[in-house]
């Protein structure tokens, strides 16, 4: 899944290169180059599909240059991850029968790439022979809010069966959450065989899955596009967590370990970058900073930062927008960027 | 005057392009073009000396077209005002015996140019028929500790006789000055004819009417090129202020109110400027601010600021390089720049 506007991210990430296509650490990968690099050793390139927005297709070809341009599948309209998972497993239903599923976001960052490889070789072997639905979960190592949570039921097996999913805990029960030991982190990366998950797309979004259904036949071909164009916006809204995952009984999780972060804020890249002496993260530029401490400081590549008497924030700047926000309200940057669409009439954004 | 390198304006200001070169309100004129377009009807355009260091030179014919290149007297080195001044005022003797001299730097603000005008007539009046130093005060409007202060001896005359010189006062000093009511700013304007200045740098400096008087043949040939670049880095460092003005006796000042600022600082330009609602200054940039007071943004032209939560700070970028640091911090700015040079060998400089 590479649709995302990661608006959260400006104005480091814009409209037109939001985060999944940037090159967060300077390592000269971007999020997405990553992800499919970890996911090569698992999968040939060619059974890899991207959902994405039609405006980033050239994007990723360009970032990717041994894709088939009819491996990027575009949604006309962004209707959350249930309608453009239902795409790609259609997509893949005019191909085969049997197939065994990865899903993953384009903009999450993993650190141990051998684990993840270990870990999701092991989760395939066990969709490829049960009828069940596998999410991986994330060990928590904080107290963190911004993350939904899942409670599984205690068992003498790696795979643990799924009692409940938690949307993003207050401070004081992400507490619990950590304390008690029966809480994973929801990292949405999935793993599940076709039939199931086209099961479970009938029994619980059939508003979804019959629409596919009826146009089973131009999937994989040259109507597909049109037949997309024509159905996909009309589509119901609504997450894969949601839609499916919480209601199904056959979900299962396993514990994984592998350095994972949703880098979802400016405040999670903060927690995961190398510190100066004074908490300072510096990322792209040159930074001199003086009475400075805990910023995050993140200027395009070649410029030069001064800054004195800063505490807590989040200093940003590209492409002709420079962010000053303290690091405890960036939740408000979408309002920001909503503020500055009215104003300026989308020209910054 | 044009030789500034204009540091405290960093990183608006810089070396290829000091604050007299730039266009400050975004009216389109910059500092030194206003300066010329004062002038102008008090002194015919090919009359006018600009001096300057090299490097500057072709970025002066550029904004003021109707000069000659002869008009514009390089600097090979920095040697503060008093060999600046004698250059153009031995120029001007290879050229005339009999002139009225105004001395005026390129990078301060005048806001009323038509009793700039009259006060300027005025005074030349005066020292065209006296053997006299003139220069013009600054009715003080506040108790500003960023500027020197002229005393004057109390008389029935426009012209008062200046009993001192004084450098930058502290705060408490300055309150005093500015109540005694016997207190005026300098601006560094002066006035005198030819002869007197001549005499007046015998007088008080030989060191620096020697070189040029021995090589007074040279003046406004071919050679006089290659006369400065033999004789000048040589020449001792001195101000006006100290060298002449503070020792002469014929000192005389005419008060003035013209709104005039010296154009310092970031700070004295926020003074200057038309705040916002919550006292913030914007120059040349859009900016959108949250929870902030008292700031003074000034980003390139066309860019975006989104600022939440600062409340005193300077915020200027330009070329490269963001500064961010509290108006009360300003003086620490030129330690800022040559620590950044030192790092980077000037290439934010």
């Amino acid at each position: 899944m590479a649709g995302g506007i990661g608006s959260r991210f400006w104005p480091y990430s814009r409209n037109h290169r939001p985060k999944q296509f940037l090159d967060f650490f300077g390592t000269g990968r971007s999020l997405l180059q990553m992800t499919i690099d970890r996911i090569r050793p698992l999968v040939p390139i060619e059974n890899v599909l991207i959902v994405t927005n039609i405006d980033y297709r050239d994007l990723i070809l360009e970032q990717i240059p041994d894709m088939r341009k009819e491996q990027v599948l575009c949604e006309p309209a962004r209707r959350n991850t249930a309608p453009c998972i239902a795409y790609a497993v259609a997509h893949i239903r005019a191909i085969t029968d049997k197939a065994n599923i990865i899903v993953a976001s384009s903009d999450a960052l993993i650190l141990n790439e051998t684990e993840f490889q270990r870990i999701v070789s092991k989760g395939l072997d066990f969709v490829s022979e049960n009828d069940v639905l596998l999410t991986l979960g994330m060990k928590p190592t904080r107290p963190e809010t911004g993350y939904g949570y899942i409670q599984f039921e205690a068992a003498d097996s790696d795979f643990l069966r799924v009692k409940t999913f938690t949307e993003k805990p207050n401070a004081e029960l992400a507490e619990v959450f950590l304390k008690s030991g029966e809480f994973l982190w929801n990292a949405g990366i999935f793993l599940w065989n076709l039939q199931t998950i086209w099961s479970s797309f009938r029994e619980f979004l059939p508003d979804i899955a019959g629409p596919f259904e009826r146009g089973a036949a131009k999937m994989g071909t040259t109507e597909e596009e049109a037949f997309i164009q024509s159905m996909f916006a009309s589509l119901p809204k609504v997450s894969i967590d949601y839609g499916i995952m919480e209601k199904a009984q056959n979900v299962y999780v396993l514990p994984a370990d592998f350095g994972w972060s949703d880098l979802g804020t400016w405040g999670s890249l903060y927690d995961l970058s190398d510190k100066d002496k004074e908490d300072n993260v510096v990322l792209h530029c040159e930074a001199n900073l003086y009475e400075s401490q805990n910023n995050v400081v993140a200027l395009e590549s070649g410029k030069l930062a001064v800054i004195q008497g800063l505490d807590g924030y989040i200093v940003a700047e590209s492409d002709g927008v420079l962010l000053i926000c303290k690091k405890n309200e960036e939740q408000r940057i979408r309002q920001f960027v909503e503020r500055a669409d009215e104003l300026y009439n989308g020209r910054f954004s």
